[in-house]
């Protein structure tokens, strides 16, 4: 029997706490809040078959093939276009989803050791990407504007030690729902500059706000000093694996030969049928109805949550975009020892300690309200109460 | 203007030579024999195009979703049916290509300055996708019949320092169209068991024999101590990004989650096209046609080898399938240094020493016979042979 030596990063991999804890979710019955999957009904599936059918039919050979490393450059130019700010779309590198981008900038950013700023909390795809580069991950104290600007400078670093970036989710952030104020933006722009630490922001959900856009991104403050990152997944449909990166000039042929050395190039053939949907300006129709219903299903559970949890002290997030709502449970009950609980009453979350690098707040939870139907979130909602008092009373 | 530290392994990373001499080969009119692009002509178009529509019609909302990591359930059980041991679908991770199963290989088993051990010559991405990891590469001397077990033994490494794995491409490999033989494969695989060294075993050609099937698979004959990687790419399509690799059980979890991190999964999309592509036994009638295809595009290649070069001191392997013939210069030519000059008269091949890890031959050079057509093929070995004429011109 060969003995495999494993390397050390790989020592340390151990099956997620969540995602072992989500698979007992997978009862049939039961209704899932826990995921942070796009709501089916928004998938665009005639559009995408009339261009799975244009694109082979008018280029399938070059769909089909082999394909350069950044991307398909019609795909890149739309992407420069859409962007809020100038952007080249020699610039543009597309990935094999945004958690490409996430994996390359590790391996270009990262050494063993190097510390990594993230926000309290911040998204558990990232922390897992950037793991088997081996960083020391450092968790700036956050409040409902976005990062504490002060404690961003405690936790900067000096020297060798000066943070290799932060990574931050300014708009409706996963998972807390939350958005980064204009002024806490700039505030951040600035104060990076000024420190040499580049920021790292992360776009994935930017263009599905309620009532009126998110502030300006970090990039188009400053774009020699940040790397953006956005993606298809929310707004056309996750199953194809698209996002990019945009990099400033002199990081781009580095992420573009880490890009190369991943798997040589993102799907042609996907490339392809979102620049086909693309044309013709089909998301400044699509998008917006992915806002409305969003929008509806995050009052809808804003509505169970006050209707069902009168009296109890739990919190919640308010959303102004995005998929996600934050909630807090009452003092003395662990999210963690609720789910199985919840699950029994056939609702799921994901508690909120997956989503801290350090010093969780075992109180915390994340709801998503788009996958659900709405009718399917009252029940839920319902049920998740009634756990939570069932919890209290035991406590009691 | 902010300041990026890079880490120690992207201060490494430069443009690959190989890269940098191959854009002057994207002049109008050229005939490349360089890249290794399946010929467009053994693109199923038709059956993709029906696949698509089918896929979306039927399962559309699952296509374009968030799937799992491992991959495709039905696509993993026609892969483990497909392989000539006994696989178990649980064993089938589905990767973006299989150049990403390397980029997981090389985050499991590879710790900076880890030995591992190549072929000499070996497959030159393979080199960039471990590359990340910062091993250090030791190549094993190898013969027509593959590596040298004696200097497999020699460098294998002891303690701490024994090599983490010997990567291997048997059949019709990259560069060199080399086949090992089966004698040597059960003597490699009896040493590593014994060494307890693993096995990473790459096939993405194993199936494009031209006469008769290659001896069976380094993994068939121990399971357990080797990573078997497949593709999609020559046998269907590379611009779908759809390769695989079987791991024992004991080492998949780690793959798994390596994967997870990477890009989440491979597109639902596109896993659940190919698995509607191979039902009825699609590949059993598309393979053979594109077997003879490239066969004959290989004898046109030697003929006119044969009739070209004549009276010059050139030596070519003769591939038993896939995709690349191996050429040796006249002594004094170095084939970097043709390489312009080949490109002038038209012609482009890919200089041997990429695909060395150490002590290139650089009288050596790659030609690819499925992209070009039978005409062309002639048209560049002509170009090719007045190259080298001229070259041996100068030198005399």
């Amino acid at each position: 029997m060969t003995q495999w030596t494993l390397a050390a990063r790989a020592e340390k991999m151990n099956p997620s706490v969540i995602r072992e804890i989500l698979k007992v979710t997978e009862k049939p019955g039961i209704i899932s809040l826990a995921g942070g999957l796009p709501s089916p009904k928004t998938f665009p599936i005639d559009a995408f078959a009339q261009a799975c059918a244009d694109v082979l039919k008018n280029n399938g050979a070059a769909a089909l093939q082999y394909d350069a490393s950044e991307g398909y450059g019609p795909l890149r130019q739309a992407i420069a276009d859409m962007l809020p700010w100038e952007v080249d779309p020699d610039q543009v590198l597309i990935t094999t989803g945004s958690q490409q981008a996430l994996d390359l900038i590790g391996k270009v950013l990262i050494d063993n050791g190097s510390r990594i700023l993230v926000e309290t909390p911040t998204y558990l795809g990232a922390l897992q990407a950037f793991s088997p580069m081996e960083p020391t991950v450092v968790s700036v104290d956050s409040d409902e504007e976005g990062p504490v600007v002060e404690d961003f400078v405690r936790k900067a670093g000096t020297g060798a030690d000066r943070a290799r970036f932060m990574y931050l989710l300014p708009n409706f952030q996963n998972p807390t729902g939350r958005t980064m104020t204009d002024a806490r933006r700039q505030a951040l722009v600035d104060k990076a500059a000024e420190l040499n630490i580049p920021l790292v922001e992360d776009n994935p959900y930017g263009d599905l706000w309620f009532d009126q856009a998110p502030p300006k991104p970090l990039t188009a403050r400053n774009p020699e000093g940040v790397l953006y990152m956005g993606s298809f997944s929310k707004v056309l449909a996750p199953g194809l694996r698209l996002g990019y990166v945009v990099a400033p000039k002199n990081i781009y042929p580095k992420l573009l030969q880490a890009k190369q050395a991943a798997d040589l190039h993102t799907p042609s053939f996907n490339q392809r049928m979102v620049a086909e949907v693309m044309k013709g300006g089909f998301l400044d129709t699509h998008v917006p109805k992915i806002r409305a219903l969003y929008k509806q299903q995050c009052e809808a559970m804003i509505a169970a949550l006050q209707k069902e949890t009168a009296g109890l002290d739990v919190q919640w997030s308010h959303p102004a975009g995005g998929m996600f709502l934050w909630l807090r449970l009452p003092e003395g009950i662990d999210s963690i020892a609720l789910l199985p609980k919840a699950v029994e009453r056939n609702v799921a979350f994901v508690p909120g300690s997956a989503f801290y690098a350090d010093h969780a707040d075992a109180r915390t939870l994340r709801l998503s309200y788009v996958t659900a139907s709405e009718q399917d979130i009252a029940t839920a909602i319902a049920a998740l109460a009634a756990t939570i008092r069932e919890a209290l009373g035991h406590q009691g």
